[in-house]
């Protein structure tokens, strides 16, 4: 028998994504997650039932209300006008509804973003600590992952460390605001020194860079903030968005790619992301498509999400922790209380509380909690980080202090 | 302002689909498609409202029974063990839920395991006439496609057309069975010597070449036929499935990849398929996966599509027109009366019937009318194919004939 011969390209691309799919297959979370008593806060998966309008919604997108409901779908009108308005309406940015292509969530609109206008062996910047799976879908679509990091105090974008890494192949820089794990968003004077970095870059090298705007969770904004997307500030740029954060339904798979309306050329660019969706990243469901009006209307409850921020954000310092306060988004971000935050994981999780440790997402030393755990798990996590805390301690390796950030 | 660019690979990708996208976009089709009065058999979409089991079945999985519902999903063990079943039953070949690869439907399943196995530069033969995405969904996986003509006489394979295009280079075979557009069903005996002759090539060049099953559709079968799939017969098999056959939901993406069995270093395979699955293709929506054990018990009414094309067939035959019964799928494909057939579509459009120009299917002197067009579209048109044959007769260039294929 011949070996069953596979991609060898799929070496970069598995090795960008194995520390998280590691932890999610291989440690005790994966086998315990589906047991009730657990405190599970290691992805932004929902723990309460889905919001009633929400069910409403899919469920009257299910009724046919014409032979062609469940028929072929592009990216239809009424969609993506409903998108762009919504866009306007909260990023007071002109998005027009043929700018908009549909795509099935934030992942598959990363994909064919790059897809549209990489050339292989072109570099492409995220910053860390990043979400999971930008080096793999980068490689994926025959780029070559580069890294800035962003500041460690502050956690704002580091400009000059973007700067740094920019050169002649670089085709696009990928910024999250707010960002998933540290909860930051992006100021203006950042995004405008970003712009100007970019613009210069961009002249320098007599092509231009694109900004390629992760917003999946434009909506999820604490203390009522408003979000100042990074496409308002530099014409070359692209906005992902996917509504699984905002109805927190991340299965159902529902997002788009925007481009700026300000972006040279916008037709050329149309044709070739049109190119890609036709060739096997496809359309968003029928019915998601239907409902996507009406979905634009809904968010989960942001008071009750700040209010478990709060919670815990209070509790974990009172016990010594060092955790700041989340901008936006679904995550707090603690410094484990030993160097080894794998090690500190697990003391939690013998004691059924799960987080994410913060290697797998290139942040050791810390690990990341999902507020979308429901109450019930906040409050009977709250003695498990205590304890934790104090085995730490005990093991004589404490670094955690009071100190807040 | 720079220009903003685009990926050069692109323009491959599009000429490769680009003459169907030209006629659907551009014909007269494309702006009278949602006329109520026209006949339109150009592609496999609902004419007629959706089957009510299928609503049924979306409805209730639209209810969620527990807090992840609508979490994020992978290959779920549920709707795996129901597909792996329903290819045991209906396939009569052992095939195991954890080879299955949810996938968006099947072009995203045949992005996925192209994606997985293809080095750049390798190549992937197809036959023609081909559906019509082979050739840019091939490109995009970085593959260079390569044809094969099926035998222009019975529509069956050509098995030494396809052993003549294979290179050291080639890593897999894409054959579409039952056919669209040909409507026909590879026999046991053609399957059996393409085996055969893939089995000489891969020791011959010492690597496998993978068969890639396109079964969309499997149970589009008629006048009683057993479908014989590809994957029983040779090792390194991959079958491709769609639920939009079947079910008439072209726009509800639901579908997979699934390993044969057969396959040697499975566990590997796996893997690379896994890899891809996380690197923007993504998974289908959690509620297709929650219905998807009962979509497998539904089904059009297989007996009117029969009747549809018995009627079709016989008006034809009896007006002039040479065309064969298809033995699966949804297609007819008479010859046109004249050489060219984009102008003899354009006689028909004339009088707001639709088909599809067999040149951009790579079957110039043909046209393609689906049977998923209502019975009164039907019956409609059939006077209007009389017409259109008087008038490419009195045009003087008739090369239409009673001779049945």
């Amino acid at each position: 028998m011949l070996e069953a011969p596979i991609s060898t390209h799929l070496h970069a691309v598995r090795s960008g994504s194995a520390p998280v799919i590691e932890f999610l297959t291989t440690s005790a979370w994966g086998t315990r997650r589906d047991a009730r008593e657990i405190c599970d806060f290691v992805m932004g998966n929902p723990h309460e039932m889905p919001l009633p309008g929400y069910v409403d919604a899919i469920r009257r997108a299910s009724v046919p209300r014409d032979v062609d409901w469940f028929g072929y779908k592009m990216n239809e009108t009424v969609p993506c006008e409903a998108a762009a308005q919504s866009l306007r309406d909260r990023l007071d940015i002109p998005y027009e509804a043929e700018d908009i292509f549909l795509a099935k969530g934030a992942s598959t609109a990363l994909a064919l973003v790059l897809s549209a206008v990489l050339e292989p062996g072109e570099e492409v910047v995220f910053q860390t600590p990043p979400w999971f799976f930008y080096e793999s879908i980068i490689a994926f679509t025959r780029g070559v992952p580069v890294r800035a990091p962003v500041d460690r105090e502050t956690f704002d974008l580091d400009v000059e460390a973007i700067a740094a890494v920019i050169t002649p192949k670089t085709r696009a820089v990928i910024v999250n605001s707010p960002n998933n794990p540290t909860g930051r968003i992006y100021p203006p004077q950042t995004l405008r020194r970003l712009a100007q970095m970019l613009t210069a870059a961009s002249q320098e090298y007599g092509r231009a860079i694109y900004l390629i705007s992760d917003e999946a969770y434009n909506r999820i904004l604490f203390d009522g903030r408003r979000f100042p997307s990074p496409t308002a500030y530099y014409p070359y740029s692209f906005l992902i968005y996917s509504y699984a954060k905002a109805l927190l339904t991340p299965g159902q798979r529902l997002g788009y790619l925007a481009l700026a309306p300000s972006m040279p050329d916008r037709e050329r660019v149309r044709s070739a992301v049109l190119t890609a969706q036709f060739s096997g990243f496809g359309m968003p469901d029928a019915v998601l498509q239907h409902a996507l009006p009406e979905l634009e209307s809904l968010c989960i409850d942001l008071d009750q999400l700040q209010r478990r921020r709060d919670l815990l954000v209070n509790a974990l310092r009172t016990q010594g922790y060092q955790v700041h306060a989340p901008e936006g988004a679904f995550y707090l971000l603690p410094r484990a209380p030993i160097a080894d935050d794998r090690a500190f994981v697990e003391i939690l999780a013998a004691d059924d509380v799960f987080v994410l440790p913060g290697s797998v997402a290139e942040l050791p030393g810390y690990f990341r909690m999902s507020l979308t755990a429901s109450d019930t798990m906040v409050e009977r996590s709250i003695p498990v980080f205590a304890a934790a805390m104090a085995t730490a301690t005990e093991r004589g390796r404490p670094i955690g202090s009071a100190t807040r950030r």
